[in-house]
């Protein structure tokens, strides 16, 4: 299989998630290096209504989405060639270990972004550093995700 | 304000955030020192499609609102008898300042339960413990979260 | 050999761990399950001279080396009666992945002593809660450690 | 008070601090942006006898170091002009809430460098991205710290 295939189909099975898809989560960019979701405001995202911003669980999920992504991409980036059915094993393993979101300012925009870089890749471990910007390139969170990979 | 009104109240704020209505998050108990929400399983909750089980963004959410709420109360805890008003104004600068998730078993389950405890209660910031278990009494995480109080 | 044996030898191998024995470490408690550590106060380990209070960073290595001891021996357990050979290639690769820690109090004692239980026990990953009390029972941190075992 | 003199002043006090000097740290830059710390190899700071590499306690207070200075650096930031009296109360109350250590690779090297930024600055609560690199520019280490400064 193709890399580039393996990520067009690794984004797609993330953009079907059941969650993914009530948070309204787009996938914007993804390879074995790093990954970039896109979400747009809705008011059913809110925390806090009298200041109308994400609740911080949303951005946790943002953060952790866009993590998780990229770990999945860093297990094709190692799987040379097989079939995606080899892929899909390898997924069901995949898992967070464990998530620190940093709420820098508050979730105020219009469309947000989270991105993802892989900071520690290993065979059974991987460690993401995840960022959440507003459309005017307001960064709201940073996040630190350790992922199971193998 | 009477104490038991005043946390009746806050839960009553939180119970109608958008996000914790969108999530189906039911706050079961709350006082100065503990804190306790519910919410049921739902098909749109799903992360991974082949497991069934919990996406880690909900888990995370419910993770950070149980702890939010409790903070919260913490402020509640220290205005002694002021009137309501004084305490949405401080509400208003509640916020998370980071969160830690561990994920330590998949989320499975018909009905799921997070509680927070107070580790740190200071006039500024207050520090929580948060777990979640399923209707089985099985762990599923565990939570540290700290907040900006005043 | 003997779990028993294979405990003490790796708590022989941590308390021989040359900066373990700078802070003045003792190994005083180890099994599968748990684990303890003791250190007495000494003048070259403060951090804010004016307050007479441990340094965060020795707060954070006793935090770290016990759950890293407890990770060892979590090894230990699932390890049948292999010699000791085996572990000590085992422990090689034995490393911390993250580490949080919370400071709730200040580092006062003259006897500080940290604990450690599993909170998840896998053949590659295994997380450790710790916690940290002075001699009069006072609870100055707590720590999350993520351990990378096999 | 001139800041720059401030700035000094606050590099020679976390020196001096016990802990720092037991561990050889020497502070190579300071302002209210950023910060930077040097620690030469020493065969007393191992952690794991047989790879020769620092103890994971080593990385943890070298990064909690740099981000406390630079924590205690945006404080001096905001008191425009104030003696150094008022600084050295403000110091006193100064403290570390929580620490993630993210260890990325084994700490080998001959000199050690961490340094830090500031990603939120607050009144009452700063956040410090640090990084650990050694001499040839390998990172060994990220970290995040939580610092109450008011």
């Amino acid at each position: 299989m193709e890399k580039s295939f393996a990520y067009e189909q690794l984004a797609l099975l993330f953009a079907q998630m059941p969650f993914s898809q009530l948070l309204g989560i787009e996938i914007t960019h993804l390879d074995g290096e790093s990954a970039r979701i896109h979400m747009p405001w809705r008011d059913d995202l809110i925390g806090n209504p009298q200041q109308r911003i994400l609740h911080g669980g949303v951005i946790s999920s943002l953060l952790d989405t866009v993590g998780g992504i990229l770990a999945a991409a860093s297990v094709v980036d190692k799987l040379d060639g097989e079939p995606l059915t080899s892929l899909k094993s390898r997924l069901a393993t995949l898992s967070t270990i464990d998530l620190r979101s940093d709420y820098l300012r508050p979730g105020k925009g219009e469309r947000f972004s989270a991105s993802a870089v892989l900071i520690r890749s290993g065979n059974k471990v991987c460690v993401c550093r995840m960022e959440l910007h507003n459309e005017l390139g307001v960064q709201i969170a940073y996040g630190t995700g350790t992922y199971l990979v193998g």
